[in-house]
């Protein structure tokens, strides 16, 4: 168990999106004995969640409010971690201080994901804060190199690893998704706006149809950092959901790059994955350079 | 009007899959005054579309029959196309001459969509047998070099265009899909084994669902060919109904390569994207290399 912080200092304020993962990484963080500071973003994460836990909700496109109450308690470090559903601009009600930003965060929002992000980034910094993806601060949340699973890849999926991360260093520079399926040797389909699980119902819907014709139990989900992705606040991720819409797929496992992914929920993932007889494996970091 | 044949000799033996594509070319091929015996394929040609013509259903698997009519004819020149499904070996009777040929068959199944088709060429013409492609026997059936419509495509078309037929260059190596969906100069689908109008509904249900944000009449279907694809049998099409789904994805219009990309049922396909206000552009060939 680790107990030393792992980068920045003072207290820690972490701006919560959905899901478990958040609470995971306050914990790690807090095991390391750092203080944490709450911020869960209204709307998207669960109240119940942090009802023990003391926190400030937080409102997308509330940029001020959130930022007196951080300096307030002397945080200067800020972690952004959870899923997001990226918001429609005109859903938004806009506080002061963001509105003064409004014609920065439009010039952002011209270029891809990664361009909006690293720009908001950059406003927030300018503002005397830091932020830190939720890795630095709790490595724990990383897939490791190797197998987390009693499945392992057979040679042939190797080769569908190989192809998937061969493809996905080629369309690196087009700020398009970050995962494919490759299965026979083929790449099967590709992730662009539709996100992971979209794409694999999509998989599981052309081994039903007939359209995939490798059997059932063969083919890998792949999934690797864009280039120059800020992987601060955009990791690739995987959680229990990941694999089990692998599993419907019909998919022999899947593959991630270590060290540069995160495993949401992992005690949960690694039992659907042992339970449907899948691999989940954390690639040499590097080879997808 | 060209009245002279393009390419090879003697009559010519059309296969002919689904669509009304086949009937087009020997249309064309007929016109250029060169003798034309039509091969439709069982269970994949619509009996009503050759009930007013000679011609002799031919099975797939069935190769022997159909060399013997072949060579009895005087054809040495075949060409095959229409839509096609690719067939189960498992639901496919074979005969004498195929089954003799299975194990290569079953050697160029390993490889991707192109390796099988060349492989299947090359079996074919060891036979003494011709394979051309159908634009070479009937290049009117080829979109041309500039817009096909009323509507042409704006700068912030073109921009996405560009960023297609970047795109498409980069995954060219893999076998993959020849298309792709740009909005907003970001990559929002691409297509592998699922299929162009596959993609193009997934890019409408993305706009239903909010995922997708750019304006409805913006974004482009970009197609072109892979690299190395033998366009004999495997080229990029478009039809009537890519334009339909164009349109239900809130497209602007569809850029393809000029001169390696078949128009099917043109003067539908022009109709249907002018009522609905798309263009259909040719790019100049070269540019996607």
């Amino acid at each position: 168990m680790n107990t030393a912080p792992v980068a920045g200092q003072g207290p820690l304020a972490l701006v919560c999106g959905g899901g478990s993962l958040p609470l995971a990484v306050a914990d790690h963080v807090a095991a390391r004995g750092r203080k944490v500071l709450l911020f869960p973003l209204q709307g998207i994460a669960r109240p119940e969640d942090y009802a023990n836990r003391p926190h400030t909700w937080a409102k997308i496109a509330m940029w001020g409010a959130f930022a007196r109450v951080a300096r307030a308690a002397g945080c200067t470090d800020i972690v952004m971690i959870g899923s997001m559903v990226r918001p429609s601009i005109w859903q938004l009600r806009f506080d002061f201080t963001t509105l003064m930003l409004l014609p920065r965060i439009a010039a952002a929002f011209r270029g891809g994901d990664d361009h909006i992000l690293s720009s908001g980034a950059k406003l927030i910094e300018e503002q005397g804060f830091h932020i830190l993806g939720a890795h630095e601060v709790a490595p724990e949340i990383l897939v490791p190199e190797g197998s987390m699973t009693s499945a392992q890849p057979t040679e042939r999926d190797r080769a569908d690893i190989a192809l998937g991360l061969d493809y996905l260093r080629a369309t690196g520079p087009f700020d398009v998704g970050q995962a494919v399926v490759v299965a026979g040797k083929h790449v099967v389909a590709v992730e662009a706006a539709e996100g992971t699980d979209e794409m694999l119902l999509r998989v599981a819907q052309m081994r039903a149809n007939g359209r995939l014709r490798t059997p059932a139990g063969s083919g890998v989900l792949v999934k690797a950092p864009k280039r120059g992705q800020d992987l601060r606040f955009d990791m690739p991720s995987i959680g229990p959901r990941t694999v089990e819409n692998a599993n419907l797929a019909g998919l022999a496992g899947v593959a991630v790059v270590a060290g540069s992914t995160i495993a949401a929920d992992p005690s949960q993932l690694i039992a659907a994955a042992d339970s449907a007889k899948l691999f989940v494996i954390g690639t040499p970091a590097g080879s997808e350079q």
